[in-house]
């Protein structure tokens, strides 16, 4: 079977190290010369709206997937003509929009923080006085890793701030007073089969995912497996997707979804029976789904900017290093650390090594 | 950093897989148009005596090793020229000849079967009238899978049997009523740290490994790590070295040794804390060895002529596919299952369900 997947970044890279030993075979299309998925399939090296490779990758392949959201409506809707593309056209709609995901989120009876679509900065003013402050401004399709996003702590953030993100389609949200982030990473096949890996608490920076822990029988597992479940099955939804929440007063807030393999279920390669590579894989393959059952206790610390040096990470027990061959440069995710140990003070003290390491210590 | 493999089969996939998230690329000598390691790396398509492409592998890689030890000697001394190389070319001028592997062993003090050299006929007639038979006459070098041997169990199998292997160099050894096989997979780094997997008890059909099933507090682990210690020793090592022994009245008897990652290794890609491939790659690369102790309770099957259907595969709980991606051919290890089950009993119950799939039902 010959997958096509739409990007060619680490995540790419992640699916074609985990179905290369389902005996799957990958095209990646993406424009970068130096896509870092290029090392294990072929690389249709072509803007994302470009028809006519598009329609070759059609032609090459059995179904097509994505590794990032924002891929244009139209090259899903191209691509349908021509191949089984998973998740839908209709799920991608939802999820690169925040609008879209919010008001489903809504119409499912899920909590969120209070939200409004904004068009103007006299839409966005008529928010704030509805919705107070503090409050964050996200424009609703393209935000990742904090980009996109202006926090308006007091009247003066205010004026403007439309035009600062660059007077396109916004959504406010009012601020929530967390006590954690966490995501649930879930699977749905073909059939509708449906697993959950366990709940995992987050901890970011300057808006960039740095650590993921997975946890043990987390208070709130049933209830963000409820939430998620009603979304997945309002989507038909086929594939891995991310759906990240806020703790807030013992109950979960939804935050937003990412329609495709996640930052924060990294850890499962080495910490589950089964990681969500694979079972996105499984899924859109229409192959039964594999065990999300955790193996130990795991976590996972990204690498930002640099991959600290190989031989210090080797040397740390329990470490599993992920280089994701991409140049270096500020800012940018270039690789990360899975820990699986026996026992949760153990990790914690893996977490306190690899941390030092991620120092420069 | 680069790796040369000289070799571009199943062996090499499973290096590459296990490399990449070291941020390793990986270029792969082998006459092969189909390797099914090309997947994964660049693919230099040249004989092995091939020295404009040694040269240019050469000069492209940081580091060469092998997958299969019947590399011709020169192409290892012309390669050692330019590159390091690991393991030594003295270990692969042992490993790759049964005399020379089993008169290490004796001169270490390594229990083996009786054995002989044999250059003729007149060679056979005298190492059978002192060994006696049964006996086993085998090539000296290429032998493999049961191939370039032949079982002598009476006076009118020995006429002509050396004719028969070719009229090549061969041993004869002596018959070993062995209670089990049993292998253990060492590696051993260039600063000479070295560890060892738990012992596996493999079983054979037709001189082919069908089930390798590893071993928790074996009471020959202890044995078997002095006698493999001391080969590594004597040889300055470096990388994953397999050693099949009998088991034979409580004790051992050496059989053979594969200077690299070997088959009744492939177990612990998902069922030891750092498989033999990563490992292998750490010695080689000079970085610190993984951990080999086990995770869970686990088994491998040989896939050999065809892969079981994946869908009926991936719904057996605790198993991991591996399909090499190499045309399926009568005799031929085309994939393998590795199974991680959390108890013995779980694990039998596994190794049945995949069994019965190998079997076709």
């Amino acid at each position: 079977m010959k997958i096509g997947v739409i990007g060619g970044g680490q995540l790419g890279r992640m699916l074609a190290l985990a179905g290369t030993p389902l005996g799957m075979d990958f095209a990646f299309l993406d424009p970068a010369p130096d896509a870092c998925a290029a090392a294990l399939g072929e690389h249709i090296r072509a803007d994302y709206g470009d028809q006519d490779h598009l329609r070759q990758l059609a032609d090459e392949v059995d179904l097509v997937t994505f590794e990032f959201e924002s891929v244009p409506a139209e090259t899903v809707a191209f691509l349908s003509q021509f191949v089984p593309v998973y998740p839908s056209a209709e799920s991608l709609r939802i999820a690169r929009d925040r609008w879209f995901e919010k008001s489903l989120f809504r119409s499912l009876g899920i909590p969120t923080p209070e939200f409004a679509n904004i068009h103007s900065q006299v839409d966005l003013d008529a928010a704030v006085a509805e919705i107070g402050l503090p409050a964050v401004l996200k424009t609703r399709t393209l935000g990742y890793d904090g980009k996109g996003q202006k926090v308006l702590r007091q009247p003066a953030d205010v004026a403007g701030a439309f035009a600062e993100l660059g007077s396109v389609p916004c959504i406010l949200e009012g601020f929530v007073p967390f006590s954690g982030e966490v995501s649930l990473i879930a699977v749905r096949g073909r059939d509708g089969e449906t697993r959950f890996y366990p709940l995992v608490h987050n901890t970011h920076e300057s808006g960039i995912l740095r650590l993921s822990v997975a946890s043990s029988g987390h208070p709130l597992q049933a209830l963000a497996e409820d939430y998620v479940g009603r979304v997945l099955e309002k989507l038909d939804y086929v594939g891995v997707l991310a759906f990240e929440f806020f703790e807030v007063d013992g109950g979960l807030k939804a935050n937003e979804i990412a329609p495709r393999v996640h930052n924060s279920g990294h850890w499962t390669i080495e910490g589950a029976e089964c990681g969500q590579f694979e079972n996105h894989l499984r899924a859109v393959a229409g192959l039964p789904l594999g065990s999300t059952a955790k193996v130990g206790e795991s976590a996972m610390l990204n690498f930002i900017g640099q991959v600290p040096p190989l031989d210090r990470l080797a040397a740390v027990a329990d470490c599993h290093p992920h280089h994701y061959g991409k140049a270096f440069k500020a800012g940018r995710k270039v690789g990360h650390a899975t820990l699986r140990s026996k026992d949760l003070p153990t990790l914690e003290a893996r977490i306190r090594e690899v941390e030092a390491l991620i120092a420069g210590n």
